[in-house]
């Protein structure tokens, strides 16, 4: 069990569920700065999909290669495949489809959280109506989380606009974390996007409370649970039998 | 408001989201049993899907042309649309797509039977693991209706044999329900697959309590709502704005 | 099944459990308005009983009488029996004492709008300490929509006032609609009152998201469950047996 | 505050809500064991009502008198009021009509219970089909004692021959007990009905976990809040307005 | 059961959790005040441990020597014991410990507001960061209260100032409970504070709902339960077995 | 943040809050197989306290040390500190005492769970009545996992006999972890006692679901948490100000 450094240790795949080309390289770097020296990461976007996940209907077009790279993942031996989007897409699919660990951001960052305090908000990009705040909670409903949710808020910058407005960005998260903080009596904060990696640090020092970043969270997790030698439960999440599937 | 019976006062497109060519007659032929004199169904499966949805990795494959159709229903007139298997797949998305009603079996027989009784169980087919009991108890959980929800059972037989096997069907079901009322204090009983169509009405005569057939349900549900002038709340599922989305 | 529009196909007495010769009139217009051609409404209202409920004590005044219309409504032939006030007084007494479906306006109308949206607000007339919010907050919980249940909330106006102010009625509606909307997270309301029968549409119209009526939600439902021979589980809620109860 | 023997210092009037002549004196002679010394309690039953109670229905037979001395309870200075059935018919009528504290044994015996173990369960008299069972359960979802209720169980004997079988009462109260302590996690038992008075001790000393009497524990709640000078909250439960309730 | 007023009926023994001389004599003096005539209450600090609770970590410094005491209670004669602090320490050890009733003021508080209206509000003294208010919340989920907690609010004034500076307690504790009214609809009031005893009586006078003084609550539910002969359950809080354990 | 493997990149502190002497040795062999490579972990116990923890009784004996340890922990540079007994002894008091990561068993372990299946069962060593499994119910509710519990269950061998009855342990935990599968629903099992530890693997490999180690969950929580830089919040658990705490 003991790391050797000339080959990793630990493989994990990355797949970002939209258009490939945008979100990849900052990934790569910021979850290589908070991996392990023995984990190795690769991280991969879609050739067919959406340019960004904002609502459940996004997700319908990421969802066939997403679940492909997810098998792929496993029959290219990697220990653990990770779903680079807050939404989780497909989270339950790809738990049936493979046996290696499949972790995901909300529910990792969630079930961290939830033992990090007693309450946690979820600060979400800008969204379309009130419906990212529904699927955020009913992401805490399915996932048993309900009673530590203290609020789903959202910024005004779009997630697209994240990479050329860092400094926007940090500014307006700490408002909303301050408010959910002050209004919602939030202790603890998740980042509710995959394009907020790597400000969740700056955030912390400043407003003095846990602040997780939900592909680190997913990350660090993979780690952990690939080291336990422990996956998701096969009977809870079978494996699909063979059937006609056209495509 | 009031029916003009020479042409339909309401259309329904009911899209059973599996491989083409199997459920349609059947579907067609109870539901018209079931709908109004002036309602209209038309009913389609697709070009390009599973041959059956038993675990959240078949409802991936149906996704796409699903979500097409659903908007295309919208675009020829339909009033309101109906997603024909129990797992209600991409009921969030189809609702974000469109504004007008889209009903799914399971929301809308568990909606119906929540105020039947005190507590409802739910009757599926043939199952791999437990998958499919941890899809109904989501559903439950996502819906809001965790606390009406009895037990989840299943029977031995196949989904795919429904057709063939009418008696040993009605026999299988029969003998869930009278263990889910005895062993699980259910009042009420679901079936939990669009392929039970036409049966309840058998197993009700049985057991005396009410048997409510899901796809039926989410008929007369579509009839109640297109004649209220009532459909989903688009705050809460709001309309995806246009962006690539590559297929 | 198919309606013969010589005679009705579903006949519905609607019970509006206060003393009669002020509702019945507008009840009976706005809902022949909204049921189909093949339902014939017969609104009835009590000789004895309170001039209109408000509060549990109200109730109690109209409880003999109500639970007589409702025996006599199956005896009589009716289809379904509508209790026609928001606080469904009697209901599980009701549903106890026949075998056609009963059927009330608060708990058909959170069953249709828990699929509506992920939040539900209920607007009430002006009210009695806070009574009345606490008789809606336990049939949520009752009823088992209690997740689903954003805010409780009453305008100004009493009900007795409501034939004669229509105008102001609407506007006072509206006006808490829109606080529910943008402080509660509700994203779907509920007209808490029979007496607010025949407004949802206009305040639908201007607030763009589902309006419930109540009395309308109730008949509808009530349409729905006739067409689909299902009633009230009969283990959940059995008959009396025969016994001495001195009136 | 210190009780003078030589005048009452609480009045307390128990009415047993079904018809007068059968409950009175085992409720009268019982409870004087149970009250202390300063204590005065008055026991009335209804000239007009049900026999007994087991449904909702006949509730609502017992209604009209019940709240009716209820408020002459006030009027004639008790210090407190007992409605003395488990089903608490009328309990939030009447506890908006009057100011005094009204005490019913299901709220009181699941409030006591709550805090001596962490599951109660409650045995019944003999029930028609499952209708009490809903009501127990009902009643816990509204008092919010929902999380504490281990199981509901019946006995075979009708509460009307309560009186006369005495020691097979005991036997099937024990037997149900044990069953619910071995079956359903139970670690508190209450006795689900008012003609069970006077056993709870026997039982007890039998199966040495808490066995709570519903009616001797409303008793007790009441002694208790009169001496904390405090009563429900008429926010909660306002005092209804004069209006026209025609009988 | 009737009192012999020559000696005790009832002997409780209080244990006011922090070092002993500060709030033994004002204690004793309230609860005399409110005990019956046939209660003999015994009021002791302890010699090691902390001069106020305030948090977890203080809890910890009064444990040893309150386990002791609850002990000695017992072997003393006393009929039960009320550990006097709000946090309720070691209220389940205790419960293990001895087989006569253990009460304690937040669980006894809230069970009997649980039954005084919907929702009651806590007010707590001056409390660390938002510490205080995740014990009570985790209070009144562990309790089994949660769905009747409207909110926990804190005032200004420090639990060791509450002797001195009575006039401003009251005021302070005024503002808070009617914030707690109006603004998270609470209609029951529980005085968070061992330290507030006596103050109760005139807050209620002035807002006109209920006002629970813990303590006082506690002395009259040990009443209560000696009265009736009834205990917490030894199957849920199993004595603990002989064993080494070194202090 | 690359580990330095000359000196560890990780330091934890594992407290065992029993008598030192009999499980630091098999503690700290089977942590150091599990850790990283880069993770240096020491095993301490207590002088003063009991020689096991069965129940809330017992924790109380342990209180003291354990806190000075934690704080000590903090002092002396460990990068994290681990409660070593499923209990979860002074948890909230340890997260108040320091800054640095305090994990414990049971938090850990069923956080992992939440999200590893549907439904997870905890399997406890033989326990006094039903004791512990209230405890593990009840943290299950105070952590917000509630929802996620299928059930707790016990094993006939002693937590003392555990070291040298290691094949019997085994056979027992597999023939409870079967029913758990069976009876209860679960579909991922907890060991719920440190002295479990070493045999989850063995277990998993028999019954094919995740078997979760609680020492190792917790000992691959914390390294997780100090990799992302993350402690619980100080908001939800203040350092406790400076006071007289005689000990």
């Amino acid at each position: 069990m003991k790391p050797n450094l000339e080959k990793p240790h630990i493989k994990i795949l990355v797949i970002v569920p939209v258009l490939a080309g945008f979100w990849e390289e900052l990934t790569k770097k910021e979850l290589s700065k908070a991996a392990r020296a023995d984990t190795k990461i690769d991280v991969v976007g879609l050739k067919k999909g959406p340019v960004s996940i904002e609502c459940e209907y996004d997700e319908v077009f990421a969802a066939l290669e997403l679940i492909e790279k997810v098998k792929e993942a496993e029959r290219n031996g990697y220990d653990a495949v990770l779903i680079g989007c807050f939404t989780d897409p497909c989270i339950y699919a790809a738990k049936e489809a493979v046996k290696i660990p499949v972790v995901a951001p909300a529910e990792a960052s969630m079930a961290i959280s939830s033992i990090l305090g007693e309450k946690f908000s979820v600060i979400l990009p800008k969204i379309i109506g009130r419906g990212a705040y529904g699927i955020v909670k009913r992401q805490a409903k399915t996932y048993g989380f309900e009673s530590k949710l203290a609020s789903v808020r959202s910024i005004k910058i779009h997630v697209l606009d994240f990479i050329k407005m860092r400094e926007e960005l940090k500014a307006a998260i700490l408002e909303e974390a301050k408010k959910a903080i002050d209004l919602d009596g939030a202790d603890t904060i998740i980042l509710g996007c995959g394009g907020m990696i790597g400000i969740a640090k700056e955030v912390q020092e400043t407003i003095k409370i846990p602040v997780v970043d939900p592909i680190m969270a997913a990350l660090k997790f993979a780690e952990m649970v690939v080291d336990m030698k422990i996956s998701h439960s096969k009977i809870a999440y079978p494996t699909p039998p063979p059937k006609e599937r056209k495509t």
